[in-house]
C-alpha cells in the first residue's frame, strides 16, 4: 500500500523523539495507518551535530524549504518552533497541498487566524495536540469527545515549567531564583524563562483551548495574565499553612454569557486534584453541559510525550481523520463568538500579603481600608516576629501580615489597593492572588 | 445538506439524555456534522410509559426491530442494554448498512468478536465511548490519541456504583448493606446490585480496554475478578489507619512480555490520583512507552455523562471518523496477542484481616505459617480487645488482627493460606487484598 510520506522541520528534542517512534516502530506504524509512514526528508539547523542512530539513513538538510517544497511529501511535522520561519514554512506547505502538523502554540496563538484560513481554503488539515499540554490528548477531547456538549470551563495547569519551579520551592524550601536554576538544569525551563514564568505560554496555550471549546478567538494581550516570577517561598508556605497549593492557573469559564478568562498563580484547596498536580505534569479540568466535570493530566512536556502527540496528529492524517476533524472544528468564528467578562467583574476570593512597620495601628489601617472598599476578611495570620535588634537605626523593622478575604470583584480589590497604595505603615512587596473555586 | 437519519433503540435514561441533546441542541448539531441530525424513529418498550418533552415529535415504536430494519435510517443507537435481542438487533442492523453507536459493554465483553467481524464484513463502523467509563472518553484515547505509544499498563476505577458504595461506608460510617440500599435509592445500583459488586462489570470494561490497549481478547473468567460484596467497612477503617483508600480496581499491565489482569479491591495509597477518586466517579491510568502515565476521570455513569459519549460516537459518524477509526483498531487479535501471565506470579503485598481468638500464641502461630511461606511482615495491627464479658459461656472471645505483608506471590499466598485454614485458633471471616503500586 502506498506510505504516507513525511517531511520533517526540526530535529531537536521532540523531531528526534517523533524520529525514533516512526523509525525503529514501523510495524506499530502500519498496523495504526493501514500502510507503512516513511520519513522523506528532515531539516536541521546544523548538519554537523550529532543525530540519534535513527535518523542515520534519513536524508537531512539545512534548508527548511527544501522540506516543504519537495513534491514527494504529503505532511510536513513543523517541529522548529518560533513564529519566523515557522509561518512561512506552515504557509508554504499547505499551498503546495500538504497537510501540517505543528507542535508550536506561539504561532498558533500569534498566527492561526491567518494558517487556519490558509488551510482551509487549501483543503488541508492542521494537527496540533502536541501544542498544548504535551502528552495529554485535550486537542483530541475538545474536537471530538465534547462535541455533544456546551464547554463551560476550563482550568488547566499548563505551563510544565512554573509548576515544576513551584514544586521544587515548596518541597526543597528553596527561594524562587534557585529553583529556576534547578529547572533550566533540568532542561524545564530555557535560558530565558520569561514565556514560562511571565505566564505567556500558558496564556497562549489556553487561548488555543478556549478557541477550541467556546470558538472564540481572543489574544493574551485582552485578559490578566500574571507570572510566577513575583511569588516568593513565603507565600507558598503561607498558602500551604491555609490549607492551599499555589499554582499557575489558566481559567476559562461562561459567566453570564461572557467568557472569564485569567492566566495567574492562585491558591487551590489541597483536596483538588490540581492542587495534587506536582513536577513537570500538567492537568487540565473540563466542564460541559452534558458531561459535567472531567479531569485530564499527564506529562505536559518531555521528548517523548510530546513526540506521542505529534505520532497521534500523524496517524490521524495517515487515516483521513484529521482531514475530516479540521472543518470542523470551532477555529473559524463563524458561530457567534463569547464576548470577554471584563475582569473588574472576577468574583473572587484572594489571598493578600503585606509587608508592614511593625508598630500599633498597623492592622486598623490596612483593615479600615479594605473595609470602607465592602471586602471582609475570612482569616488572618501574623506571626510573632523575632526581636528587632538587626534593623539598622532609623528604619521600622517590617512583619508580614497574611489577609484571605471573602468574595468580591477584582475592581472593588483595584480601588482598595490604590487605597492601600496611600498608607505609610506599608512596605514593599504586596503580594495578591485569586482563590479558586 | 443530506442529515444524518438516527434510528434510536431503547428509550431509558440514557436515550432519554441524547434525545435531549439532539433535539434541543439541533444548530450545536449541525455545527459539528455539517449537516443536520435527524432522530427518525425510536424504540420503547411500553408506548405507555410518558417520555420526556423533546420526543414529543418523535415516532416511536414497541419492536426495536423495526428501527433496525427502517431503510431510511443511517445509524441506529442500541440503548437498552442486556445480550438478547441487543445482539440480534446489531447484527440486523449491521447486514442491512447501518452503523451502530452501542453503550453495552456486556454485549461487546461477550459477542465482541461475533459483532466486531460482522460489522468489518459489512464494511460498517461500531461506535461505542460510552461502554465503558461513560462521560471520560477513554475509547477516544486508547484508539486515536495513544496509537504511538505500545501501551504498557492500564489501573482503573470504571465501576461507579462499587466506588460509591466504598465512599458512603466510609464517609458515613455505615456498613455494606446499607451503602448498597442508599446506592440503589439514588439509581446508583440495580435493585439486583449483583453485576457491580461483585466485579462482573469492571471486568467486562477492563476486557474492552484490554482488547484496545493490548490487541488481546480476554474474557472475564480467565483472570482473577474479586467483588466488593465480601469487605465490611472496618477493612475501610484499618486500611485508613494504614494510610490507604480501599478501591475496586481493574488492573491489565505488561510484564515480561504477558499481561497480568485483575480486577479486586485493593489498597491504595491515599496520596495516589485513584486514592482520591470518590463517589459515583471513574478514573482511568494509562501507561505508554512514549507518553508515560496519563490520567483521566469524571463522571462514569449519569444520564447526561453516558448521551454526551454516544452523541461523540454519533458526530464521529456522521463526519465519517468512525468509519476511518473502526477498521484501525486492534479489535481483531491478529497481531501477536499478548499471553496472561498466570495469576500466581502476581507478586505483590497483601492486606489480611484475621479474625482471631484472643488467647496466647495466636499470633506465633499465624506468623509461624507466613514465615514457613517466606511471606514477610510490613506491619501489625491489634488494637486493646474490649473486655469479654458479653461472649457467650463456651465460645473464645475474637479479635481482629491486621497484617500487612511485604510483596510475595499470589501463587505463595495461595500456599499459606491452606495452611491457615487448618489454625484452630482462626475463625470466619478471613479478609485478603492487595495492595496496589
Amino acid at each position: 500500500m502506498e506510505p504516507l510520506r513525511v517531511g520533517m522541520v526540526g530535529v531537536g528534542t521532540v523531531g528526534s523523539g517523533v524520529a525514533e517512534i516512526l523509525l525503529t516502530h514501523p510495524e506499530r506504524m502500519i498496523r495504526r495507518c493501514g500502510r507503512p509512514v516513511q520519513l522523506r526528508q528532515a531539516a536541521a539547523r546544523d548538519l554537523t551535530k550529532p543525530r540519534a542512530a535513527c535518523l542515520a539513513k534519513t536524508p537531512l538538510t539545512e534548508n527548511p524549504f527544501d522540506v516543504v517544497r519537495d513534491p514527494e511529501i504529503d505532511v510536513v511535522l513543523e517541529l522548529i518552533g518560533g513564529i519566523d520561519p515557522a509561518r512561512k514554512l506552515v504557509l508554504e506547505a499547505l499551498s503546495r497541498g500538504k497537510h501540517v502538523v505543528t507542535a508550536n502554540k506561539a504561532l498558533l496563538c500569534e498566527h492561526g487566524d491567518e494558517l487556519f484560513a490558509a488551510a482551509r481554503s487549501a483543503g488541508r488539515a492542521i494537527a496540533f495536540e502536541a501544542a498544548v499540554a504535551g502528552g495529554v490528548p485535550i486537542i483530541h477531547v475538545l474536537g471530538q469527545s465534547m462535541v455533544g456538549n456546551q464547554m463551560t470551563s476550563i482550568e488547566a495547569i499548563i505551563n510544565g515549567t512554573s509548576n515544576f519551579i513551584l514544586t521544587e520551592m515548596l518541597s526543597k524550601d528553596t527561594p524562587y531564583e534557585q529553583a529556576v536554576r534547578t529547572a533550566q538544569d533540568m532542561g524545564y525551563a530555557e535560558a530565558d524563562p520569561s514565556m514560562d514564568v511571565k505566564g505567556t505560554d500558558a496564556a497562549q496555550k489556553l487561548t488555543l483551548l478556549t478557541l477550541l471549546a467556546f470558538g472564540t478567538r481572543v489574544k493574551p494581550e485582552q485578559f490578566l495574565v500574571q507570572g510566577i516570577d513575583t511569588l516568593e517561598l513565603v507565600d507558598l508556605k503561607y498558602a500551604a499553612e491555609l490549607g492551599y497549593a499555589v499554582k499557575l492557573l489558566a481559567t476559562a469559564k461562561l459567566i453570564d454569557g461572557k467568557l472569564e478568562m485569567h492566566t495567574q498563580p492562585t491558591l487551590i484547596r489541597q483536596d483538588r486534584p490540581i492542587a495534587a498536580t506536582d513536577g513537570a505534569n500538567n492537568i487540565i479540568g473540563l466542564t460541559g453541559d452534558a458531561i459535567g466535570k472531567t479531569w485530564f493530566s499527564g506529562m505536559g512536556a518531555g521528548q517523548m510525550a510530546t513526540a506521542s502527540a505529534v505520532v497521534a496528529d500523524l496517524v490521524d492524517v495517515a487515516v483521513g481523520r484529521a482531514q475530516l476533524t479540521f472543518p470542523h472544528l470551532d477555529l473559524w468564528g463563524e458561530n457567534p463568538p463569547f464576548e470577554l467578562h471584563p475582569v473588574e467583574n472576577a468574583f473572587r476570593r484572594y489571598y493578600l500579603r503585606f509587608n508592614v512597620e511593625d508598630r500599633p495601628h498597623v492592622m486598623a489601617d490596612i483593615t479600615d481600608v479594605l473595609g470602607r472598599h465592602e471586602i471582609s476578611l475570612a482569616s488572618v495570620i501574623q506571626h510573632e516576629a523575632p526581636e528587632h535588634d538587626d534593623v539598622p537605626a532609623g528604619t521600622s523593622p517590617t512583619v508580614p501580615l497574611v489577609i484571605m478575604t471573602h468574595r468580591t470583584t477584582e475592581g472593588q480589590f483595584r480601588r482598595a489597593s490604590a487605597d492601600l497604595d496611600r498608607l505609610k505603615c506599608l512596605r514593599q512587596p504586596r503580594v495578591c492572588l485569586p482563590v479558586g473555586d
